[in-house]
């Protein structure tokens, strides 16, 4: 750093400092780990310094001092990303959410809640719960993510399949621009078209165009009763036909649809420590839960298209949860995800690809991955009904390989198909290299006069998305 | 026009010949009345020129040209819009996406169809139904109105209580930018964080961001079975209860929840020529309809918590429709609205409020419609699970008064509250003057820097929104 960016940063924190109060500005051995780096644990940096705003006009008068001296501004929530999208640079400002927290207020009439962005997604999911309402958004990260995070990622999670993404939860947002403008959209109606629905530039755009600092957020009523199944299936395009069975059977009340290639499966029940539910192996399986909001609803509909299905042999066996303990048990099997990164090195795949193409791709992914590295282990799970497939390669199983070589070679086999380098988890400074797989040069080139319209100085989160 | 404008024309008009070909290039009488007005018939108005491309290609030449020669572009599609929003100028070029027309695909996998603009809402609709899918998007323009025309004005319609407005049912969007450049955003994955989401930077823009080219649109499994119902209710309380309470037990197989107050409600029953089903007047009405997967629902657990209602006094009274018959018969009340046009002199309104202050909105409205024209004829419907309003004011009630004074009295008092002027119609040239009553000067502002960054000639249907 040259003597005039230290006194640059010096006169930027002074006035930091006298906006926000002393408290709010941290420094040096101030900032802990946290403020480092995401749940990747990627490269931790120490920012220039880190702000703790309390309120949104606080946010505004910080990013207005910031913009006016070209200071670069990283957002940061719950710091549970998985695409380094918060991890600062050390001549970067953090602007940390964290105590512009709590619900503020929850509407029963119009069914929605309003929350700051540091809320954590837990908080807000047990305000919803205490109102007697649900709110659909949830991931594993659900005590640690805030939902500014959350939508500023435009976070996936348990319930895509029934409910949509974090996007499909907002109905108004506030946000702070670069210039310190304060966009208060907090909207609660459904219907809405006076003008540009301002929302969605924000939603996803990874802190890039804005900061949130509150949302209003629809709540949806609870669901009654779960039923769970595990199915056994003889290939890919059975997983398709019983999605499209159990979807125009039930809509919506299909709240899972997991499917497990056998290594994946294997690995999962091997973890589990228990046996495999099914006496023999099969090509593929799938983890099928069915909400309804029905409380009298015994389970026998969901198992009636079940047992239809096994009589016509468009499953090959189905093993049905007659208890909590059951329902436990088949959801370990795929839970053992959360075992990957204790037992395996993980090289963690998040794409997407139109549902009908998945299990094609699957099989010329793991050709493709064998053919490089004969005897790497792999393991192949998606969440189909929203076209998500997960791949994990064990870096353990090919030594000496760069990551780097591993994405690339997967990459490179979705950018004909136009899939989804990332179909939940944002791009964050760790795939941006990638986005020109998903994203044409014309897209991009648009991106970027939005970018620069909304924030012609560059200063927030900078080296992130492009 | 002076003689230079008339030249630039000309030698734009020529340009257009070259490469679109002479037949999709009209001028003066060629133009038939269908291009100069939409379905308010407002101040109609023939267009210099209209140009009828067949391909994306040819919308992207038509609008470079137009680019570099300054010349102004309206969008039109099936011209049944209900705020002026492809009304032309006599300077302007209307640009037709009528022969941009047809259903490209539907990917029974990825419950996608994938339609060009200027595909009718019908002929999508019917194309899903062919292939055991529902076209969530319904509205009454459904035979003239283009799937185009729709995502520019984010319609609403008939089941946005069950599957929101247009834009919640767009997975993929190609535009074409004013500058010719192609956005070929034609994705069909539920999940896709790849920067930002380009498709709802131009639903709902009106035409003024880009001309839509082609939409893959997400396909349902078709509902199974309908039950409707008529409820008498004693307060608007008591219908944002019974609206929640049936959510809770059915979720969104609530498929309309549309409340009537008894102006309404009976102007509906005068115009059926039937009687009420109801044996005395009450003071509000709610027609309901719940829509089912299962094609076994036989209507009983509809019918049971009704019945419940009823015993608890929640609800005053209720008829259940037995028959296709009786179903029609509750329709034809509410869908007075149809003869709107012709039984009166209607002064529409398309307002919005969050759900639970709808109630109180209407009485203080109607007090001051009654307060300030005496003696006028009012109607009030809504959409209520939409928060949408419909309020209609004959014109014939109150003679000689201005339609403007009529809009501007209600919108006032929308103001403090932040209501939304266009719940589903948009902005287009009619409410311009109006948008300040629902978006702040902070929005206004960052949607014209937008509009700048997109349109920087500005030759996309100026005069429009803003």
């Amino acid at each position: 750093m040259t003597l005039n960016e230290g006194a640059a940063l010096a006169s930027t924190l002074a006035a930091l400092r006298e906006a926000l109060g002393d408290d709010a500005v941290r420094v040096g051995e101030e900032i802990g780990e946290r403020s480092m780096t995401d749940w990747t644990r990627h490269e931790p940096m120490r920012p220039a310094a880190l702000l703790l705003p309390r309120t949104t006009e606080q946010v505004a008068r910080a990013l207005m001092i910031c913009n006016d001296a070209r200071q670069s501004v990283v957002p940061q929530g719950g710091m549970t990303g998985l695409a380094g999208g918060s991890i600062p640079r050390a001549t970067d400002i953090a602007l940390s959410l964290d105590r512009l927290a709590g619900v503020e207020e929850i509407d029963s009439a119009a069914a929605t809640i309003t929350v700051r962005a540091g809320t954590t997604l837990q908080t807000a999911q047990e305000a919803a719960a205490q109102a007697g309402f649900e709110l659909a958004l949830d991931l594993g990260a659900r005590g640690s993510c805030q939902v500014g995070g959350n939508l500023a990622t435009n976070a996936g999670g348990n319930r895509v399949i029934q409910s949509g993404t974090a996007r499909d939860q907002v109905l108004g947002l506030e946000v702070v621009l670069a210039n310190g403008a304060v966009l208060s959209s907090l909207n609660k109606m459904v219907k809405n078209n006076t003008g540009y629905d301002l929302k969605h530039w924000f939603i996803g755009s990874e802190g890039t165009l804005g900061v949130i600092t509150r949302a209003v957020l629809k709540l949806q009523p609870q669901r009654a009763s779960r039923h769970t199944a595990l199915i056994a299936l003889s290939d890919y395009e059975q997983a398709v036909n019983l999605l499209r069975r159990l979807s125009t059977r039930f809509g919506n009340d299909i709240g899972a649809f997991e499917i497990m290639w056998p290594d994946f499966f294997d690995f999962g029940v091997k973890l589990t420590g228990a046996r495999s539910p099914f006496n023999e192996a099969h090509p593929l399986y799938a983890l099928i839960e069915h909400a309804s909001f029905d409380a009298d609803d015994d389970g026998s509909r969901f198992a009636n298209v079940l047992n239809d299905a096994l009589d016509e042999a468009a499953i090959r066996d189905a093993v049905i949860a007659q208890s909590v303990a059951d329902t436990r048990a088949l959801w370990a099997i795929r839970e053992c995800t959360a075992e990957f990164p204790v037992k395996l090195d993980p090289i963690n795949f998040d794409v997407s690809l139109p549902i009908g193409e998945i299990g094609a791709f699957v099989d010329r992914c793991r050709a493709a991955i064998d053919q490089t590295w004969p005897g790497n282990e792999s393991y192949f799970f998606g969440h189909i009904g929203d076209s998500n497939l997960h791949v994990t390669v064990d870096g353990r199983s090919v030594p000496g390989v760069d990551h780097h070589d591993v994405y690339a070679l997967v990459y490179e086999m979705l950018a004909p198909l136009r899939g989804s380098v990332s179909a939940e988890h944002g791009i964050g400074s760790l795939k941006r290299e990638f986005l020109p797989v998903s994203r044409s040069p014309e897209e991009l080139a648009v991106m970027k006069a939005i970018k620069h319209a909304l924030d012609p100085n560059g200063i927030l989160n900078p080296g992130k998305l492009f």
